[in-house]
Formats: C-alpha cells, sequence, structure tokens
C-alpha cells in the first residue's frame, strides 16, 4: 500500500543494516562501585532493559545477559554474554555480537576478538543453551565460568535489575551468588544517545504520518443521521466509528514499517476523557475526536503523538479546551532545557490551564487536567523521566509535553509532542500542525 | 485502506463489545489442592498470564491480580482483586470486571455484587493503587486485607507463577507470607474454551488475509537486473525487496484490526533457512521466499502461518523440498487427535522427511529438519502443547504444525497452519491455499 519510501516514514534501509550498539559502560562502573562481580540481567523480548542492552529483539521465553568487569591486566573493559537458545544463536549473533547484518550462507561472522570489541571495550559474546535450560540456571553457569576464568570470587554479589523472575533469583542464589538491586540500566537508558535520537526521530515521523491519515480522513468525511435520526459523522459510504479510524492509522503506521503495539488510542467524546480507550464508538459531529498514536520502530524505540479533531463543531467546550491546551503547551516547553526541575514543566503547564479556568489538580474521572504533563520515552513507551518526578532535565531526556482537560459528560482535548532536551533548550522530535477542525493532509 | 467489514478478517465488531471471560475455577481448585491461601500474579501488560487470568490489557507498568477461594459459608466460590493505577481504574473495571463495553460519561457500571460475579462464582473487583506504591506491596496489602476478613491465616501460602518479579516476591514474604509456585495457569491456558477458539480463528482469518497480500504482491512482479546485471524481482516499479513486502503485509493486517506484533518474518534464499530473519534483502528469481505470519488480534490472541513461494523458479532443489514438507505436513495432521502422544505428530512429519532424503535431526545452521514440527498457540505464540514434548493432544489444544527444510547455502521451504485438536481429529482454523508458484488471492 505504499512503496515504502514515501516522505515522514522510516527511510528504506533495513532495520538490521544500521547500526545500533549500547554503551555498557555505566553497567560496568555500577558492579566496580559497588564492588559486585557481575551483572545478571533475565528476561523475555518484552523486557525493555534487556532490549536497550543486547539490542537483540530476543525469543519470548527467558534469555540471559551476563557482564563482568575486566580483571587487572585485561586489555578489554570487560566481558559481556549473552545466554540465549539455540534457535535464536545466529540472530543473537547478529543483533548483539556483530551489530550489523550478516547475511548468511556462507558469510558468517568470522571476525577475531577485537571484531568483537565495541567502542565501550566490553567483548560480546553468545552462549546458547540446550533447549529445556532455564535461563537463570545458564546466566548461574555462566557468572560462575566467567568469574573462575578470572580471580577467586568466595562469594560473588551480582547486580540485577530489581525486576527480575523470581526463578532466575532463586537460580542464581542456590548457586552461592548474593543478589543486590541496581537503577544503572534505567539511569543510563533516561538519557538518548545520538544514535537513539536518530531513531526516535525516525518513529516520530512515520507516528506524524499516521496521525495525518487520520486527519485526512475526518477532513474527506461527511455528516450523515443513524438509524434513529441521529447525526453521525460517514467516511467513504459508511458510518465511521473509532475502530474505522484506527485501522486506517495502524496500516498507515505499518506502511511506514512501524507498528501501532496495541497502542493506537481513539476516543470520541466522552470516550475521549477515558486515557486508555480503544472500542468502537461512531463518531458524532461536534464531539472531540481524541488521537494518541504510538508506534514502536523496528528497533523498538517509541514514537507518540496526541492531537485531537472535531468534525463539524460548534464551537463551545472543545474550542474552550483547545485553545487553554495549545496555551498550556506552550507554557510548558518554554521551561524545558537542562537544570530545570522536570515538575516545572507540569506546573506551568498546570498553571496555564488553572487561568483558563481547568482545575489542575483533577482526578481521574474528574473534569480538568487529570494526569502528568509528559514522561520519557524510549525503548519504552513511559520511562524516567516523569515530568512530576524528582530530578532535573538534562541534555538527551526525550519526553513527551502533554497537557490535556476532560469532561468526562463532554469529551477531552489533548496535544502531546516529543521533544529532547539539548545543550540550551529543546528540539521537536517532528513537526505535526495544529487545528481543531481537520484538514487533508498529503 | 478498508471498510474493516471485508471477508477473511476480523468482523466489524468492538474488541471490547465482545467478552471474553476466563474461568478462575483452575486457579481457586490450585490453591484448595496445594492447601494454601491465596494466588497471587504480578506483571506488566506483557505478561501473558495475566492478560489471560484477567483479560485487562494493562498498563507497561507493574499491577497485580489476588484470587482467594471462598471462606466456608460463603455464597460465592472465591474472590480475585485488581490492582490496578488509578489511571487504569476504568479499563480494569471495563475489561476485568463488566468484562463488556461500559461507555463512560454517566453511566459508570453500578450493578450489585451480583453483577459482579460470573459463571465461575468469583467475584471480581478492581482496587487502585497510590500511584508510587509497588504492585507487590499492593498485592500484599490485598492479601492481608482478604485473609483478614476470613479465617485467620498464621502464616499464609501463596501460590505464584515461578516468573513473578523477584522484588514483588520479597514484598510479599516480607509480608510474612510463604511463596510456592504452580503452573495451574499454563495448564489452564493450554485448552482453549469456545470463546477463545473464536479469537483464534478470527485472528487466523486475518493472517490469511496477510498471506494473500504477499502472495498477490509475488504474482505481480517482474524480473528485471539490478546495478550488477543480477536478475531481480522487481514490483510496481522498483526493486522488490524483503521488508517492502513485510510492509505490504503488516499494512494488510492493520487494516483488518490485527498487528504485525514484530513477528512477520520474511527470508529469501539463505536468509530463509534463518528461523528468525527481519532484514532486507532483495528478492531474487528462483530463490525461495519464506513468509512467517503471525499477528497479534485485539483481545491478544495470536495467529500463525507459513508459505513458501519462488518467483519464476526452475525447479531444482525448491521443488524437490516443497513436495517433501507438503508430504510431511500431511503425515503430521494425520496423527492429529485426542490421546496421541504429542510428539508422534512430531515423529512422523521427521520420518516423511526423512524419506525424502531430508535429514530430520538437523542442528541450527545445517541442513535438513532443523526445528520441531510445531507449538500451542493463545495469547502467546509460543505456548503448550510441544510437539516435541511429552504429554498427550488433548481436545482444545491449539497447535501449529509447521514442517520444514532448510540449506544455509540455498533456501528454505516451511508450510505451517494452525490446528485445534477436536473430540475426534482436528479443524484447521483457516484454509489457505497451497504452491509454490504465486498466484494472485482476492
Amino acid at each position: 500500500m505504499s512503496d515504502g519510501s514515501g516522505d515522514g516514514g522510516l527511510d528504506g534501509s533495513a532495520p538490521s543494516l544500521r547500526h545500533l550498539r549500547t554503551d555498557l559502560t555505566p553497567v560496568v562502573e555500577a558492579v566496580e562501585a559497588a564492588d559486585a562481580d557481575a551483572f545478571v540481567a533475565v528476561g523475555d523480548r518484552f523486557d525493555d532493559d534487556l532490549r536497550y542492552l543486547t539490542r537483540f529483539a530476543g525469543p519470548d521465553r527467558a534469555y540471559a545477559l551476563v557482564v563482568v568487569p575486566a580483571s587487572d591486566g585485561d586489555d578489554a573493559t570487560g566481558r559481556a554474554v549473552c545466554c540465549a537458545p539455540a534457535l535464536f544463536a545466529e540472530q543473537a549473533e547478529r543483533e548483539f555480537v556483530a551489530g550489523a547484518h550478516v547475511r548468511s550462507g556462507g558469510e558468517k561472522h568470522a571476525g577475531s576478538d577485537r571484531d568483537r570489541e565495541f567502542h565501550d571495550g566490553v567483548a560480546r559474546e553468545v552462549r546458547t543453551e540446550n533447549v529445556g535450560d532455564h535461563a537463570g540456571e545458564r546466566a548461574a553457569a555462566t557468572v560462575a565460568a566467567l568469574l573462575g576464568e578470572s580471580d577467586s570470587h568466595a562469594d560473588p554479589v551480582l547486580l540485577v535489575p530489581p525486576s527480575i523472575p523470581h526463578d532466575a533469583a532463586v537460580y542464581l542464589e542456590r548457586d552461592g551468588n548474593e543478589l543486590a538491586s541496581t537503577d544503572a540500566v534505567t539511569t543510563a537508558r533516561a538519557r538518548k544517545a545520538d544514535a537513539e535520537l536518530d531513531r526516535l526521530r525516525r518513529v516520530q515521523r512515520a507516528t506524524a504520518a499516521g496521525m495525518a491519515r487520520a486527519e485526512t480522513v475526518l477532513a474527506a468525511s461527511g455528516v450523515g443521521e443513524d438509524g434513529a435520526g441521529r447525526p453521525i459523522v460517514r467516511w467513504e459510504g459508511a458510518p465511521l466509528t473509532t475502530e474505522r479510524l484506527r485501522r486506517e492509522v495502524n496500516a498507515a503506521l505499518a506502511a511506514r514499517g512501524v507498528r501501532d503495539a496495541g497502542d493506537t488510542v481513539i476516543g470520541v467524546g466522552p470516550s475521549a476523557a477515558d486515557l486508555h480507550f480503544v472500542g468502537d464508538d461512531p463518531i458524532r459531529p461536534g464531539e472531540t475526536v481524541l488521537l494518541d498514536v504510538s508506534p514502536r520502530g523496528p528497533d523498538g524505540y517509541r514514537g507518540d503523538m496526541t492531537r485531537t479533531f472535531v468534525v463539524d463543531g460548534d464551537g463551545g467546550w472543545a474550542r474552550r479546551a483547545y485553545v487553554a491546551v495549545e496555551a498550556a503547551r506552550e507554557a510548558a516547553l518554554a521551561e524545558v532545557e537542562p537544570g530545570v526541575p522536570a515538575k516545572t514543566v507540569h506546573g506551568e503547564a498546570a498553571a496555564e490551564l488553572a487561568a483558563y479556568g481547568f482545575d489542575p489538580n483533577a482526578g481521574e474521572g474528574e473534569t480538568g487536567f487529570t494526569h502528568g504533563a509528559g514522561h520519557g520515552v524510549g525503548v519504552s513507551l513511559h520511562e524516567p523521566p516523569s515530568l512530576t518526578g524528582a530530578g532535573e532535565l538534562r541534555p538527551g531526556h526525550v519526553v513527551t509535553v502533554e497537557p490535556g482537560v476532560y469532561d468526562p459528560d463532554v469529551g477531552g482535548v489533548r496535544l502531546e509532542d516529543l521533544v529532547v532536551v539539548t545543550d540550551d533548550g529543546y528540539e521537536l522530535l517532528a513537526e505535526y500542525p495544529f487545528g481543531i477542525v481537520p484538514e487533508e493532509r498529503g
């Protein structure tokens, strides 16, 4: 449905051709700072920490990553072993070790150890487990092998993410290791490297293309009547529902090489006030149509954008809300720069909405501003920093700015963009126009 | 790109309008059989056990489910509490408790306790946590509250899935509970209820529509030359690559209301022998094009289908492999009925491939049949039963049947369908034609 090379989407190069590597230095340093012996993570393809650390899209059952700092006198900074199921050996080699496209059939990766070291000096390798072995068992064996090869470690201490699977933790403990949790990965993920920003920009451009499809459909729609004589929005000969519109958005995303990830939220009228509504309502003239599009790109990075439209509106609540939310958006963005407490951005949006007469501290299901002004976005759709949390903005933070106001009896208006904090302010990761009246977008 | 009502896809009704409820009786019975006090699961939206148990699509951070059997003299069978973040309260009520579309804006669910009981007699409710509370902490508090309300439980024993997050397990243990792992959920998930089969059939029909899109593109393609004078497959004025073809498939899936879930595997020539290849290779005449399509439907259920084509082929290895794999498929299917050891199905496929001269026990990267003949499919793409595992087939098991042969230097051929074991044999969940030469489909 597209030649895959359209503007506003991902470019035509293959996901696996574009190098994306993670600097494991913060993990190695966390192990050293804690006077621990290794870092261990266990999870499946849905574990975003592992995806970030390994760049391995992974199997849908548990696999493990073990990182050990180098012993004294070693050339490398450390070693990282991905314990993968045998069926995924080739993929793990390609994504974790080679970090590049390996054409199979004779051109297998056959580099020296030197080739396998990245700029962080951590030597990567893949070890395949026998089917049936638990990933925690494999991780424990790998820890023992790696530590045994260097110094003696009587009672090894392992840093692990807090939510490591319990059975894996038990395997590691039974093997004589002591576990301590670390937030080093979460911290490292919050500030994006240039290669990550590149992925986020691409996905956000595809997000904008999905939004453009929705706006174009709304702009091309007309008004008719349903069986009960109630006015209804129609498109291409049939009533337009949120599900029909969602399918249009998701097909446009797929044609650009990203996927909706089950998160294309479209609310209309009262359901626009429900933050996570995925249903099938008829779209009616005069009601707010709220579209929150947040696809996942081929490298796992997310986009996130919200716009709100009204077909055949007559002003009133929706227009008043739109003006307030646009003002809140600008007030919030004006605060975004390094060193500013993240909460300040939320506070400015809230103050602006209050100035327009909306309750800035409304609870779930109440009328007003019912949520935070933004959250970090990366491999996860929601990750640090939060604009209602502690801490200051720093260069490389990528956050949504998304003020919104809702009236559960009427509808909701939210405007959301994705920005990266730069050295002296912010950059929008993709631009998309504003306006409550839908227009055709090429 | 579709009016959403096409044949072969999902129907137009909204996901949330179609009731899908899980019988929690096996969980209650497992607690009673183990002389335990409660069942606790903690996970996020990517935890398929929780998705199955609650039907709540969930947040991307941890939430919890607590199930306690009724105390003696109670009318109900038990109680189930979903501890959800406050922002998801409405969604959890809708999906976990009401199990039906609740139009917001005044029509909040206000039924009696009776209304909240399903046919399993387990009364459902949602409790919202304060933001910042750990789901494990909330689960521990809920366990204490529920058990405190009934008998005295000096040292409560909680059944948990083995891979419950470690931090949640620690919260539960610190609160004085003893944990024991259970496979009750895994066992319950293996046999599908009628409502689940309905979802699986719908998704598999959408899968077939995605496959039809790919086959149609291949059928409409021609042969040209690349810059180096090598023959190449062209479509709509440009070289056809695996990534272009993948986008076509994924857009067709999206238009039918399902999503590719990042799992549309398309290999060509040597990369067709790589089981998890997601790259961007030019498609060349005479090479095997292997398409493995496994989308996720709105209720979380998966489809899974593989076909293999050759554009402008000249027979040889690919055709010989295709004939062998078709025969293996038929031999395997002929074994599918209740009471048959699952391994028998794999064994028959392997024996047939051996009869055609292919190594039935080839290892990863070798020439021959390199994987198992099938696996269970449900909310997870891979779940019990495995056709290489222990146990017998039982009615309601849904498994792939997918023999394949590969030569890492040449290509791969796999044919995969999804079947449900019936009382006296099997039923294909969707039909899709065979043939190595692509034809235009619908």
